[in-house]
């Protein structure tokens, strides 16, 4: 995942947080859960991360819910030696906008993940080989019960806020209608309270890719890599849709990477976007799990908070957290006007909800990126839910 | 290519035009024509139809030029019975919009393209193999100085007007930069002046997309159909990008072609701007050559006015025709911006330029929809060229 230089970096190298990641086992046979979709799975395990103390009132406790290619490891290094920290490393941490010395964070592998959470590539006890493509299809709300076990396991009764960009945003918003006497406070970010057509057209276009490359061979490549190919060819697609037009052109304008006439009519020749895309495609390709991305895709596809809910406002006059959307001025991908709407509808129910909106060349990804809009947003943000809670 | 229900059936089935396409050969041994690249290639033949006749002036003639996937059948049947027509059918005919019985207007397939003109499907005489990937890379610029050819063959030296949208628009500003002295005057539709970057990142995706399929075989595929999949998703991704959020909201939403929910959480579900976009995606395969599509997409990357010419400002001063940009609001593949920044550097070097808009929910594809918006401006402004020629 893309990180933007860090403009902490002085303050969180003062007191780096080292962390690890750990295991947590539940739906054991004959336990096994129940699917949104009335299939049963289980074993499950949840690889998660926690950072910070739960105090004695155990009201501290924020959970942070990961993108799609995202995982476990928001914050900190597992050795001080690692060059990359966790995904949101500018935002959690001693002192930082989400003070761990303050809160209790939680961040955990996604359901169908691929970073130590249950997912396709996990061994089925049925078979004793990898499930593929065999996995039965989960929802984001699959993602949230799955969560919410390991909450409880960590002894978490309530959760003080919780917080996600992107398919993050999707839990998030799921969390505070699926627990709505549970949470305080949620902070939807660049998300929607259902999956636009648009979104969807292009998680199908990702997955053709990754389906049309041979060696994807219907799941079963595994211990292999698998389509690397057609899963880098999905990463180019999606990276376009987290970033922007005009990013692109301050960025990258119809720079090419080689210059010589003989070679610029080339048929392989490259521009630099395209040299960029395709470094881009090749690094998931080394940390990600394809038929994990194709499940992912589907499962944003299902998202919609408001089904079987009598629909999207009904949904939301579930919430009973305290509710801050933020959008993406320059986000085409998860529209600000679709966090509008809902902060909208919210509104018209009584909520306590507001609407936030950065400004940024960056796109959908900006949340990973402008952490000097950000951090004002949601440090008063959790400062008011502390202050609530007599934290 | 998705054509909207024509507003004019009426008036043209009361005179409807029966068309063929003719083919003429130019650049043949040893006059080769030597492309931008500086590579040779002949003879060159290309598929082209006209309509109307051109007057003893020789002053009536307007070309069209076609987008990627479109052809030199831009009006007409081939025969009555034909059930569809050419693309712009709705704007050419007798007593349309570009009025037939006025006008000689010329179509030709591109240099490049697979539907009778020559292009990596056809055969190499070096080999008497089809060229297949040994086809030269060639530019816009090329595309239209092939047109050049066929023009000067018709004996038309001075064009009334070249009209085009999307990567046609490309070759009307070529046209206009290219031969300043032979244009009355230009009218490109939701188009760029040089290929932006996303631009370029979307049509680097579809390549790979089709060269991914195993069926392509370094582009050795003929007599066969070659990567249908590949070329299937390449469609499948332009699609979305011609269209818009908002439309498919509109005519899509999160409607799913099964809904039972046994079916709704199978992997293979689908939703139904799933189901369009592989119908669309399908459909392109039976008319569309692959390798044609990626080096036409090729070409427009490469595209670029300004290119040894000292930039595009510079290159916009050389144009003397009389110039209308038409941009559509929802095309964010080629938004208006691109189209009012090249009106507002033409206005100060005191050209005779206009820019007006499209309004629809359409996206980049409205200039092959919104033909009762466009029909009164692309009227006026012929109109008024060809008052000035005294026709």
């Amino acid at each position: 995942m893309y990180q933007g230089a860090s403009r902490f970096s002085v303050a969180s190298s003062a007191r780096e947080l080292i962390t690890k990641t750990e295991h947590f086992t539940f739906a054991i046979s004959p336990e096994e859960m129940v699917l949104e979709s009335g299939h049963r799975l289980g074993p499950i395990t949840l690889a998660y991360e926690t950072y910070g103390t739960l105090n004695e009132g155990r009201s501290n406790a924020i959970l942070v819910a990961h993108a799609l290619t995202g995982d476990q490891h928001a914050a900190g290094k597992y050795d001080k030696s690692d060059k990359a920290a966790g995904w949101w490393d500018d935002m959690i941490g001693p002192g930082k906008t989400i003070d761990t010395n303050r809160f209790f964070v939680i961040c955990s592998n996604v359901l169908g993940g691929c970073r130590g959470t249950t997912g396709p590539s996990s061994i089925n006890p049925a078979t004793e080989m990898p499930y593929g493509m065999n996995f039965p299809v989960f929802t984001i709300r699959d993602m949230v019960r799955a969560q919410k076990a390991l909450v409880q396991h960590l002894g978490v009764e309530r959760l003080l806020c919780v917080i996600g960009g992107s398919m993050g945003g999707m839990q998030v918003l799921e969390w505070a209608v699926t627990y709505p006497d549970q949470i305080d406070g949620i902070l939807p970010i660049a998300t929607a309270g259902r999956m636009t057509a648009m979104g969807i057209a292009f998680n199908e276009v990702m997955r053709q890719s990754i389906m049309l490359d041979p060696t994807w061979n219907q799941g079963n490549y595994y211990p292999e890599v698998g389509p690397a190919q057609g899963l880098s060819i999905a990463r180019m697609l999606g990276m376009i849709t987290y970033r922007s037009d005009e990013l692109f052109n301050l960025r990258f304008g119809r720079r090419m990477v080689h210059t010589h006439p003989d070679e610029y009519f080339r048929f392989d020749s490259r521009f630099e976007i395209e040299s960029y895309l395709h470094y881009q495609g090749d690094k998931l390709v080394k940390r990600f799990d394809a038929n994990s991305y194709l499940y992912l895709c589907k499962a944003m596809d299902l998202h919609d908070i408001g089904r079987r809910r009598g629909g999207l406002a009904k949904a939301l006059g579930r919430i009973k957290a305290k509710t801050l959307f933020v959008g993406i001025d320059s986000d085409w991908l998860y529209p600000p006007s679709y966090m509008i709407e809902m902060a909208h509808l919210m509104e018209k129910k009584r909520k306590d909800v507001e609407y936030k909106e950065l400004k940024s060349p960056h796109g959908h990804d900006a949340f990973l990126i402008e952490f000097d809009q950000m951090s004002p947003i949601i440090r008063d943000f959790i400062f008011e839910l502390a202050e609530s809670r007599g934290l």
